[in-house]
Formats: structure tokens, sequence, C-alpha cells
């Protein structure tokens, strides 16, 4: 036909009267239609390459199916499986995703947290948020936090348990007989940089390291060219040190260059350990010790809240906290004596 | 203020008429307001939060601001540079980005682009055509596809120089004194891995191999496991070759395990060269020869297209072909004698 298909002529095809048509197609009313007449009047649908008008829907009910997903940088590797798992979710229940990048730039996040409530995002899902924020989403906007969350913990949120990954492989490293540890910290504004650095404090006090023993140096972002900079002033301070815990794989990537650069070997003079498991740090040389977080899971469990939030916005925001491993490769080995 | 701040707040603060402050903040009429105006209204936009209600202005005009993107698996390491090239190039022309996955699957793109049309997308761009699709994003709605095509030519596109890309990787293992090269190309039926396969034929012929020095097998998928079983088929029938031209990346790092499983050295006794130069491979031992793929331009480019398409919807389709280079590391070296 040369008109886009409508709603009669789905019914029509499928046998049924249009208001039938209409609440099979619509997964809010779609409990109300047998089974078998709603895979008909899908069966139609599809065929006819129906589209039905959810702008229209979307005026009257003030509801929508778009929820929209903020992220520092889609090319940071952690966060393809997060936006993955968060799409997958979201798709099972009816809902497209909006993906925006910031930079980190918190005035790039307010533009696209803007342009997407003019588009009647029913919720939002934040990888940008800094342990200050209040709330990001804006009043009666249902928010959740993934990856990162705020201090205040008034928004529901999703994240990795830095903690136990921390205790983990300060437990490893003390096993292989180091006593001095370093620490190449994450931003003190980000909460798995804030999390990650205070477990090192409690994991080392802990395991009766003194805190002269294990010093901790700050990199400014959680990258290689940062990771690197932070690492040469650590050894500088502290050449001693005879094991590393980078507070993820980018800076564990640049500890090994930076050490490379100091005459150092990995892991015959000093071991290093990362954080995520990101993609191919099993292949560099040495492959790199981590602790591997359940990225997609977080996504998914990330919109599995959203939805809770959007169906009872005035619930109580919800903490959940994956559990994470500790993978041993070939970066960490006995202390040197 | 209590309630939602109207376009009567946004022109009352900024000083102009309420018809002025519409014209000044839809992006198709912004051009009629003088620019020192429209800037004040945006300030004032920004400083009330007001959202434009683009629900009721797309049911108005029957446009939309938001555009769809297509991919295979966001995971797989190449898309997350294009869809960021996409979403930068969409975002300065105002324009949102509704993100889905099919992982490969045609009816989940069906699904996807028939829930994007509901929600009034102004346009697609696709990952995820194969070389037989007709027309993708469905009459009437402008679509663009990214770094694969289709063979009729019907549907603007953007990709890399695939042939050019072979042609320099072929006359790199040439020089290097290679007279027994395989290929381990991708699937047929996706453009990159019939265009490198061609481009395959045509430079070893060029150059002056025999067909039967310069032997050919398919991976089902551009994977390490299937890459993994076409090469150790290869070298089941060809265990005279000194180097391989893998179908891309991770093609070529399942080649290194095939090769180490059978013995053979990267690159004493086998050049194994990659395609698309994706992060970390440059960290891989040996550190992998390969061409690199302008992926975030491919992805700016894609926007630029799929604007001048909603544009003039008519216009000729344009094939964007975007230059790649060869990047020299260490899994090539001299032929073994």
């Amino acid at each position: 036909m040369d008109r886009a298909p409508t709603i009669k002529d789905v019914a029509e095809r499928a046998g049924v009267h249009a208001a039938t048509a209409s609440r099979a197609l619509n997964p809010a009313t779609r409990g109300m239609v047998n089974v078998r007449t709603a895979n008909r009047v899908a069966e139609a649908a599809r065929a006819l390459g129906y589209a039905p008008n959810s702008a229209a829907r979307s005026l009257r009910t003030r509801t929508s199916s778009v929820a929209g997903i903020i992220v520092p940088d889609l090319r940071n590797p952690v966060f393809p499986p997060i936006v993955r798992g968060i799409e997958d979710g979201l798709r099972e229940a009816g809902y497209l995703a909006l993906v925006g990048n910031t930079d980190g730039d918190p005035e790039r996040e307010r533009e696209l947290l803007t342009a997407m409530r003019g588009r009647q995002t029913a919720g939002f899902i934040l990888a940008t948020s800094r342990r200050g924020d209040s709330f990001a989403g804006g009043p009666a906007v249902p928010t959740v936090l993934v990856n990162r969350r705020t201090d205040d913990g008034d928004t529901p949120s999703v994240t990795a348990d830095n903690a136990a990954g921390v205790h983990l492989l300060v437990r490893h490293l003390v096993d292989l007989g180091h006593t001095r540890i370093g620490h190449v910290a994450g931003p003190r504004d980000l909460s798995t940089g804030w999390e990650r650095y205070r477990a090192f404090l409690d994991a080392t006090t802990s395991l009766g390291l003194e805190p002269a023993a294990a010093p901790v140096e700050f990199a400014d972002a959680f990258t290689e060219p940062a990771g690197h900079a932070a690492t040469l002033r650590l050894f500088a301070e502290h050449p001693g040190l005879t094991a590393v815990l980078a507070g993820n794989d980018l800076i564990a990537l640049a500890c090994y260059s930076a050490l490379a650069e100091l005459g150092r070997s990995v892991p015959g003079d000093v071991s290093v350990t990362g954080f995520n498991d990101m993609p191919f740090v099993d292949r560099q040389r040495p492959a790199l010790t981590t602790v591997r977080l359940p990225h997609y899971e977080i996504g998914r469990e990330a919109a599995r809240l959203l939805l809770e939030r959007i169906a009872s916005p005035t619930a109580p925001a919800k903490r959940v906290v994956l559990p994470v491993e500790l993978v041993r490769r070939d970066s960490t080995g006995p202390a040197k004596v």
C-alpha cells in the first residue's frame, strides 16, 4: 500500500477488532488479550510493517518507552559491556536506549539530560556521577547510577564490590611475601577511585603493614598517561616497593611501561595488579593479575533497578553491589628478597 | 518554581516574544532569529532548566530529533569508536542517538527498526547489513550503512578502503620475500569479508603469485574461535605457508594461538597480519602488523551523510570510502627460506 499501515489494517489482516489489535500491541495492555490472538496481531503488524505511533501515545499518557544512558566515553573498554547489559535488560521490557557521551564534562551532561527529558525519557542510567553529586536526573525523573555512585546514597546504584576486590589483591600480594606495597590510586572524587583507596588502607592495615610500607600516589584520571606519571612519582619517593596495586587495568599497563623505563622487571622486581579484567589483559606480557568485574551483569542489574524505579518512583533507593573475583596471572610473583 | 518552566518563562527571562523564543530553540527555525537573541534565549532556557516538549513538536511536524544506530554487538572493539563518532556528529546537529544491538539476528533487527520507527526516528545508521540486503530502514526512512555495505549500492554508506588495505599488506609481505601467503577470510556474506577476500585474489595475482601459492580458508565469523578453526584447516591443507593475512585483528590473534599449537613461531616461521588496529593489538606479543581504519571518522562521516539524507531524502546515494594505513609491527618478518 502507498500510505503507512494503520492499526485498522493490522486488525483487518488479523481478523480482530481495532481495539483488540491496539491492546495486543501495547505492552501495558497485552495481558488483556489471549495469547494466540496477540501473536496473530503481532504477526499481522510485522507483515505489514506497522509501526505504532508511540509519540502520540507518549503525549496522551506522559510515559515513554525510552530510557537514557549516559557514559563518560564508550571507547573506555569498561563501558561497552555495561551498556550492552543495560540495553538487553531494557529491551526485554520494551524500552529503547538513548546513549550519550560526556567526556566527564558536567555541562555536556546537563545538555544531554535536558535534551533527553525533552524526548519524554522515562528514566536515566548514569555512569558519570561524581561522589559529591546530589541528584543527577533532575527531580521526578527516575535515575539509577551504574559503576560509580554518589556519597549520599539517595539514588539507587549498581556497582562492583570494590572493597572486596582490593582485599583479595592485597591478600594475594601478602601471601607472595610482599611487605612493601604501593597503590597508584584513581581520582578521589570518583567512587571507584575512592573506595579502592579506602580499601587499600584498610586491607594493608589489617594485614599488618605499617602505613609507611603502603604508600599511595593518586593518578589524575583512570588513564595510561595519568597512571604513568603517578607510578614514576611513587617510585621516586619509594624505590624499595616490590609490588604495586593499580587503581584499574589501564593504570596497571602504565605501571608496566613506567617500570620498564626505571629498569625494573615485572614480576621479577615488582609485582603489578590491575582492576576490571578488561578485554585482552590476559594477552599482555606479562598477562595481568587483576580483579574481574561482572560488567554485563552490572548493566542488566541497572536496567532492572531502573524499571523498578519507574514502576514505583518513591520506593527506597537500593544499592546493589555485585561480587568480584581474583584472576591470578603472570604479573605477580614472589617478593624479591 | 514548582511547575516545569514553559516557553513563556524562557521568553520572559530573555526579554523576547514567546514565538521568537520558540523559533530560537528549534534547530529548524533558529536561522530566522539573530544570533545574539538566539544565544540569549538559549542561556535563559539553560538557566531555567527548560526542556522543549519535542514529543508535541514531533507530532505536529512529523520530524524528530532522534536517530537510530544499530550494531551487531557493542562489545566488538570495532564498534565503540564508530558509535562515538556517530553520536558526536549527531549531537552537533541537535540529534540524540538510540542504540540497539542485534547479535547479527535479522529478526531482532526488524524489531528494533519497528520500535525505533514508532518513536518517530528521523533516520537510521546500520552497521549490521549483509551484502544481499535490499533496503534496511524501510521505505521513506533515511538510512546510511556504516562499516559494512550492501551490493546494490542503493543506500548511502561509509566504509574503509578494504581493497587498498589488503593491497598494502600483500605488498608488505611480498617485499619481505614471502611467496606462499594464505588468507583466513571473514564471512563472504559481509562486505568486509568479501571485499578483503576479492582484494587478496587481486593483489596476489597482480604481484605474481600463483593461485596455488595463495590459498584461502573462510572463517564462519569475524571471531577468535572461528578464526582458530579456519587457521588449523588452512595449515592442514597448506603446511608450507610462510605468511597469513587474517581477515581482521581477532582472526589474527586466533592465528597466533593456532600456530603456537602447531609449533610454529610468529614471525620466525610464519608472519601474521591483521585488519582494524583495534585497541591493545600493539601490546600483544608479537605486536600485530595490521591496517589502521579511521573508526571514529567513519562514524562522524556516517552521521554527516545521514543528516544530508534527512535534508534531501531523494538525493543520489553516496558511497564514502575512507583511506586506511599500514601499521608495521613485530608479527611480520622476512620469509623463512
